[in-house]
């Protein structure tokens, strides 16, 4: 993956203030694949003080554009178009730790997948999978 | 749906703390049906300045979540098994309302709809449909 | 609906061999609503001798397809990108039927809606739901 | 996996009278991981002539319930409670393959995935991606 190409998905991860409001970073940039990791922070919760699912969701979700946004012209952006999530066991831990990755590339639609995994004391759980469809869009501005 | 039902689902909404991160307030309440609004708060968007993605989800999740929970006896939860978004505009506006519903009541298994509105000037957009499985567990404490 | 919408609706369902298989009919045909029936073959069943969910998916999955279909213009088919269905009980009785309907047409995408019914001695069960996504293409020929 | 484990996906695989209609067979059995041939028949076709959505959905949805079953003591079937499909290319060719396996196992609910390949002259593209939830229900009779 060339510079111009992670510089483009770093300035858009710094674009989306929901993740700096998750204290979300990308952990890694590489065609077709992107890692993001926050922490579960005291406002990230549900009910029983484990990660929200909605947390989950949105590293996920986001890891997931960005693995396809990697994958696309520079005059494109990505957009999700839905996205299914099956939540396998509490968020509970010190960190939340996203994979997407590019399933099937296109003009069109850029199917993708993602993991989630709980980090606790070193130990690591999977806490969620999640199967979508990004849609490519003109870069604004 | 009775006052002791309307306090729990009241009650466990105050302890996500995500809903207070978003700035999210539990607008209706009924047996079945649940309704959430939240703000698209500064930190809450993505790279293009709409609501995120996960903001549309998690109050539409947390929205049907508590219209499962309402149709539960008291000794449960709820934990949402998965879910599916489809998002069909973006989330463009003041205020985002989600409305949860239950599809199919059950004892192992709760099916959920939900569906989320952009509110601009008065003006409601359709931005998110959902659907997705309930899972009821022993409450805890 | 004018009759040449009808008549493409009615031509593409006669190509689909597989609603043939299944003894199905397309039953209604209006602009964004399809509804297909199909009798519960004995060749179309699961393990325990209901009907199984490939044959649920398959009706719901095409009236929701013809649902989007019927509001698209001429020169257009579209081709299924996505769909996820909860099924709520056993497909159980004579008949099954499924209709569609489009939750928001586009020129790029159309986000569609299933429900299918379980007919016994009259009465209906619904049996299952359904959200997913119609793919425009350029027809062929 | 033992002789008995086998013995019951095999003798439940033939009971599903639609994995005959589709002249379906069961290819591979291992403990969380099934694979489902069939080819495709002139009866299992859409409007274009390619294999139908339905059967892609069958025997992925056929796979991923007995990759799940394996994992299941002998007193226990399942049910699929959802799943989502994602097709990424049309289903050309002489034969499908579906290929299912267990993602979490668990008493209560057994999260599962599939993909399905179209082989065509030997050369294999895959054409969908699956992800959903398997029901353990108590064993009849």
């Amino acid at each position: 993956m060339d510079d111009v190409q992670i510089a483009r998905v770093t300035q858009s991860f710094s674009a989306q203030s929901i993740m700096a409001t998750f204290g979300a970073k990308l952990a890694e940039v590489e065609t077709g694949r992107v890692v993001i990791e926050a922490p579960i922070l005291p406002g990230s919760k549900q009910q029983q003080g484990f990660g929200h699912a909605g947390l989950t969701f949105s590293i996920g979700d986001s890891a997931a554009g960005y693995a396809a946004l990697g994958t696309m012209p520079l005059d494109s952006e990505v957009l999700t178009a839905e996205m299914k999530i099956n939540l396998l066991a509490p968020a509970r831990g010190d960190l939340l730790r996203a994979t997407g990755w590019v399933i099937k590339p296109g003009r069109r639609l850029v199917v993708v997948g993602a993991e989630v995994h709980a980090i606790r004391n070193g130990d690591l759980t999977l806490v969620a999978v999640m199967q979508g469809t990004m849609l490519p869009v003109p870069a604004q501005g």
